[in-house]
């Protein structure tokens, strides 16, 4: 029997989570009680919602608790099991945390099957991610064909896919990304119009050029400056869909809200935000509408694959929040 | 033949308007040219919105160039007409500006019928007030039965209006309202559930006290901090109606955005901007019944009547920054 290696939060995080929030622990590997599996986790989701998690106080998910192992998303092989829908060997996806193994009632686990797409890319665009981006543009943002859609963080996770599903829809789509080698990848290999590389740019002034009549749908991953300047570009009937706020995640102090906000008003727009849990119900339907996108080739997943134990997680997770990633980033144990 | 007084906008102002922002002007009342009429103008709406048209640069109407009459809408009566539908004798209201003599084709013109209400009633619920509480309410606000609302402006023309409609749809009514005697009145006079003094309390606390299950309808005409202490005691699915920010309109630096606006993520809630003159084709279906529900005697319609001439018009502006009014600011001419 091998250890289960764990990392649990130690402290609450002011700003960058350092070394000091995190403690890394050992434990025997659990034994599966009757209704139960145990799973060998081999890939962890790194999320920007993650550093919410760590904080206290209201949010959609209670904060993940002092001493209790980081929640995260994950995939594995089911390796003991006294539940007759996860037979040992399947694979699956859940929230199973920051540890080589997880025991689980199979509550929000679903089987998957690794011949058709690799297990990575069901925590990329088969997964949370690819949902997030499903719902947000298309419930959310109301997306219509033919439309000027605007993402932040268009070479994240979510970002790169909100463009893809946009571009299948027929729209002109611009990324906001940092760096010229994002802004490349975006256009040259994802196919967006135009790429903005916020870091050289005024984006305020880059919008005006790329998105020339006014923005349909701006999805926000960032917060902060970007979602100012995409407010002051707004066209008549915008939807402004808030997924996230990255640039702010690690303020210690209170953020600058958006500004030009009343051009909510002057646009008749709408800023929504919402929280892909609540779309369960409908996963399924997003997921073989996004299945069949991948077979065709129309819609790419990219996992930014760093390998290590659970104890890496720390430092990837920062990656994150220094724009390292391109595409999904993902913590592969062993 | 008497003489036309008008208030000209000879200049942007920075910050509150100055008297140097403005030219007093005397022309010869005009004669109506063939399918044109004239209007001797008796009554003028103040309203806050009248700021923002006096800016230059792009929002939902143009801005009143310098040099112009400054747009303001008004009641009065047809003195000289060559125009079938506004005979002579006829009260009307429309975008008449500040002078005592306008000139008209009839366009965005309503006859009104003082016999049934007082001719400034039909600038406050009857009016423009009347219909940007009821379409931002009912339209945007998509306000449900039994629902908590939380008003800003309460006292003002439209939130006052507004916190009148919830209570007639059975909603629990919260209204924020600066000192004790407009807190006094929305909810002595006005059957409001709760009032909150912002110059007195701290608005978040009172949130807390008065709308415990937290806000499913906020109705926001002063943005600023009192937008923010909002936004954190969103409701899950709460809508955010954004009416005006009469704090940030005489702002001479870029005015701070709510930066709470995370709490439309986490409580899945939207915040959405209108303008009234979108719904002219349904205003009579609002007048209608907003008609109704003053007759019935379940809203009540108050006009602050300054009296004065229209020279008068650039000091009356100003009591609406200052939060002098209660209920509709009108100037009566003569």
């Amino acid at each position: 029997m091998t250890d289960n290696h764990q990392v649990r939060l130690a402290a609450r995080p002011e700003g960058l989570p350092t070394p000091e929030v995190w403690e890394h622990t050992t434990e025997p590997v659990p034994e599966p009680a009757e209704g139960r599996f145990v799973v060998r986790v081999s890939h962890l989701s790194l999320d920007p919602a993650m550093r919410g998690w760590m904080n206290a106080g209201r949010s959609y998910v209670p904060p993940v608790g002092i001493g209790e192992v980081m929640r995260a998303l994950g995939a594995g092989e089911v390796v003991a099991s006294r539940h007759p829908d996860f037979p040992q060997g399947a694979h699956v996806t859940g929230i199973f945390g920051v540890q080589e193994y997880a025991e689980s009632d199979g509550t929000g686990v679903l089987v998957v099957d690794p011949s058709v797409v690799p297990l990575s890319t069901y925590l990329a665009v088969l997964g949370m991610t690819g949902m997030t981006a499903y719902f947000g543009l298309f419930d959310v943002g109301a997306l219509r064909e033919g439309e000027t859609v605007v993402v932040s963080g268009a070479a994240g996770a979510v970002g790169s896919v909100v463009g893809q599903l946009a571009k299948i829809k027929g729209c002109r789509v611009v990324g906001i990304a940092g760096g010229p080698e994002k802004c490349a990848w975006i256009v040259d290999e994802l196919g967006f119009d135009a790429a903005i590389d916020y870091r050289a740019e005024n984006v305020g002034t880059a919008l005006r050029t790329h998105a020339p009549n006014g923005i349909d749908v701006y999805f926000d991953n960032v917060g902060g400056d970007i979602l100012d300047a995409a407010l002051a570009r707004l066209r008549r009937g915008a939807r402004v869909v808030i997924c996230g706020a990255i640039s702010t995640y690690n303020a210690t102090g209170r953020p600058a809200g958006p500004s030009n906000y009343m051009s909510l008003l002057v646009n008749r727009a709408r800023m929504e935000g919402f929280v892909v849990f609540d779309y369960a119900d409908r996963y399924a339907e997003a997921a073989a509408e996004l299945g069949g996108w991948l077979r065709d080739g129309k819609l790419r997943s990219r996992e930014d694959v760093v390998r290590g134990g659970v104890a890496d997680f720390p430092d990837t997770l920062l990656r994150l929040f220094r724009g390292e990633n391109t595409g999904k980033l993902i913590l592969q144990i062993g």
